[in-house]
């Protein structure tokens, strides 16, 4: 069995990866943290879970490090910089903040808006994006996952960027549901204001485009990213739309795709469009695309919580500890 | 021209009270105040207003009391106790608040959960359900504003009570949209808990019981009121179960409630079910009611912010300022 | 290995079917039917599935009864009756629509709208409601599947029927999301019309309520039973509104209960609010009460696909073969 | 008064053209048709209306095109080309489908799936876009009612391209709610679909973008033209992507669209990002941009039903009678 803590246990990341976690054979929960509600019964937070845990929220301060095979952090950004440093060297340590996702500490304190406290701790992470750095993955003992946006995103563009058949700007117009933002109740996602509407924020300047650029790499294709609140719970729904540097078929724009996923477990190439409603509560990512004469869109849906952040983290750990990747992570999604 | 002034007016109360008297052809609207957004201009937290006001909001100290014809109160409970015993007796106080609705103290703080500060100044406050206190509200110069669910359930029991029809207990299943929590984000109107979801509150202890049981009257007729959350914005949705002294048809119901609102201008008796859908963003009610032997049930509809708060608000300026009742409160509910 | 066939697989009860059955270790999927959809796979039409089944919708006419060990009926109202006389004896048949709940062919016609045609083939079957039924389920070869807010009230009420601590009638106010009206469009589910708003529906004429009165038993205590449309999608939340014999302290309630369903494996007991968040896309019901003097409020909440159709077939499968009961449907409820 | 009818008025259009004109100070609704709801009484199918209006919906056979100042076409695609050839020339007449916005015959086909009945009638129609063509809707006789779409996206873009700032492809990212697509039930407006999810549709090949292409005229700017379903039931939210010929300030950026709408009393230029929430209900367009170095966003936020529709034919007809143009138009957008 591995033995696994999870800090920052109270929010939608650490609850769903608590949610995985539960149905994975050689998991072992033994520890789970939130500064909030210290004492408190995780079921008496989340009712969905009464019956399937005892577990009670401990402060930070317990984490029994040298007692664990891996610790999930999945606090607030800028709390993991403080405390992975401290960590032992072997324990497999899988961060779902930005904290270690962001090479160049100029680029993080420009996105994230305060200063990168680990650049020397940053360099010993792996980006945890498997479709990308599967055999990385293998042999890291510390992990950043990617951001919800990136994982869509990255993963529509990463193929036509490597066959280098796109040209000129990318725009992404990525929408998001409301689960994205936490289980803190804000402006954004008060129900008189979200229920009915659709609106941008962070205008060019979302934290989660830097990990794009980054693992994109060195490319002439400038990327426009704008993301959008959508009033629905779960998923992200992300258009990219672009140029290309000569005509090519749909079925030559499949091909494209096929080359680099065609044995992934989690993606699932859609000759139709794909929905948020056909990946929902699951770690699947549906990627589709249109192409007219030399204009081509992208579409890639996936679950933020799942794929987007507890799910993916789960397939790293997974990777990591030489389980079966796909452990625990196989349930189709939900429809309706 | 009326000379009007709104305190809280950056509360979904106040708005609407704002919006709905934008369209009133006697209305000059003066002043308006917002404790935390003194110095903001009204139309940039409410973007939807930009272009129809200048108004900034003001702190509660600048208040012209000797200036305005009429206050409304559109605070948060227990503020108006504070402010209206300091206003001139000859300016029409409306307070939507709680505060003056309850004529004994005791009761008052069981379901505030407060002391009642203004017991002598409550006895000069009519309350202000036309339907019911119609020729009081006229020379009144204090008027406390019913609550939504109080308004709801007067209006689909206050008939049969006084016909004396009903024997036994009535259960109220009362159902509301978000927008009745104010616009202050909180967990019961967070967005991925509320969206998909309905469920209960404050059994037995909602505060708008006691108004409804001091406007019924004396009766032998247990009521039992429950409130719960529903996953749309706008809109009352309350259902009222009862067994009869005796069998009626569904015309003699419909007579009985004929008789109290016949000309009610308000006030729409339905031969279908009401629906949230057909009284949205109006001032209107729909009554209906099925009979099945000696089992009844009644149901109103209405929107909790205009005939629940912002809008019965205005008709009883109207009523207490001799402006024909319905002034600026007729345009027809909206669907979809 | 279960040789398990699906009769009406385009549905949403027989979508969740086969999606529950999917996780079922020994359950092999061998024939699934869709009039309307013959020669479709499953995943082209529920693109959820992609990747995760390869059935392709058959016509009735093909079904092999002959070499299944279950076939479900996901049919229609009323399609049921003529399929199950020619079904072999010893095939385990568990039908989920209407057909077989009534005894009374007076009590069916009126409530379906036509005549009973299986009124012998009813006596056959029994009610398939595990939690007091079960010994009859263990031994049946046909099953009727309760109906979704049939399960929800009868679970609320059956301790309290059984115990006889209830004093009049009682009055039930359930609502249920859209998803309960299956996947064909329609007024009621056209999403302008259903996304804000909550309405009535078939008032005193729910065909839910002769199955559960026939469960219930001879009572003094008449049942209004009112079905509401509430804007979720998935979800039962229901409210049992009665006075009581006597007073009963809140923990007399809940031993009440107890002693009926201390052990049962999908019931849970809450002592806060039940809430549809927590109890969706699970086989759970959460039950829970608030007392006050001799009035009490039961509420139930469910997810109408699962423990309201297709989780409790399943459920009604394992018992009746002898495996073990709770297979396939342990997943704890998904929130947000 | 002007004396009006209204053809297909069970449709959301046509019922939002009633709602608005009921409003109007001069109009005088005479006749409305509703093929399959003859003899209904308007009120009885929108219930929202009981006690506004006692029009009852009459076969198309029956209008009274010589009594009538006014006649709104709203039917679906196809009827108009067939009504309007036989219509009085003096008659005005409004037409909202897309049979008559299109000028060439056979991109009219190519979009809309069947032959263009009336090219030579379609010569006489105007395009009823008063910010670009106000000056010929005045004294037209035959105006076609811009598309919901192309209204957003037109008024987005038509300063930039006269300006011609634009480098590149556009590429137009278009979200709907669901009362887009009509009052009749249909796949993608089905609650248990519709309600959590956000799916594109007919990639390329709306038909609201010939009619966009005509307006803009001749342009060395490809425009790739999107739509997508989202969640909520009234208003578009358009984002509109692309790089400029050279860096333009936000300020810079501000003074073109200020050129053209400075005096516009439906377009508001917003300094923070439109919304959906703060347009509902209203004939306003709500229009942003951000740019960064030479990319630039453009949104446009409107009602679909309001300036989309209804709102921008009763627009239409002010101008076309010589009424002042925003009568009955002026009531500001609701929120929450």
């Amino acid at each position: 069995m591995v033995k696994i803590g999870i800090a920052g246990g109270s929010g939608y990341g650490g609850i769903e990866l608590l949610h995985t976690l539960l149905r994975h054979p050689t998991a072992d929960i033994r520890w789970i943290s939130a500064q909030q509600h210290v004492g408190k019964r995780v079921a008496e937070l989340y009712p969905n879970l009464r019956g399937f845990t005892d577990l009670v929220f401990s402060p930070m301060e317990t984490l029994p490090a040298n007692d664990l095979d891996v610790i999930f952090l999945a606090l607030p950004h800028g709390h993991a910089q403080k405390v992975a440093p401290g960590l032992p060297p072997g324990l497999l340590v899988i961060d779902l903040s930005g904290d270690f996702r962001i090479a160049d500490p100029a680029v993080f304190e420009r996105f994230y808006g305060f200063p990168m406290a680990g650049a020397e701790v940053q360099k010993e992470f792996v980006y945890g994006l498997p479709e990308i750095n599967r055999e990385r993955i293998r042999t890291a003992r510390r992990i950043s996952n990617p951001g919800c946006f990136a994982t869509a995103t990255i993963l529509a563009l990463y193929p036509l960027f490597q066959e280098q058949v796109v040209r000129g700007p990318v725009f992404v117009d990525a929408k998001t549901g409301s689960s994205g933002a936490g289980n803190s109740p804000a402006a954004g996602t008060h129900h008189p204001r979200r229920a009915n509407s659709l609106f941008p924020y962070k205008p060019f300047a979302h934290q989660h485009l830097p990990e794009i650029l980054q693992v994109l790499g060195k490319t002439d294709n400038h990327l426009v990213f704008q993301t959008y609140s959508a009033p629905f719970v779960r998923g992200i729904f992300s258009s990219h739309y672009m140029e290309l540097t000569e005509r090519l078929t749909a079925d030559q724009i499949r091909c494209v795709f096929s080359k680099y996923y065609g044995s992934e477990p989690f993606i699932r190439w859609v000759a139709d469009k794909p929905d948020v409603n056909y990946i929902r509560h699951s770690n699947y990512v549906d990627i589709g695309a249109v192409v007219d004469e030399t204009y081509l869109i992208v579409w890639s849906a996936l679950d933020n919580l799942q794929k987007g952040a507890a799910g993916q983290a789960v397939q790293n750990m997974n990777l990591a500890l030489g389980i079966e990747e796909t452990t625990a992570l196989t349930l189709p999604p939900v429809h309706p």
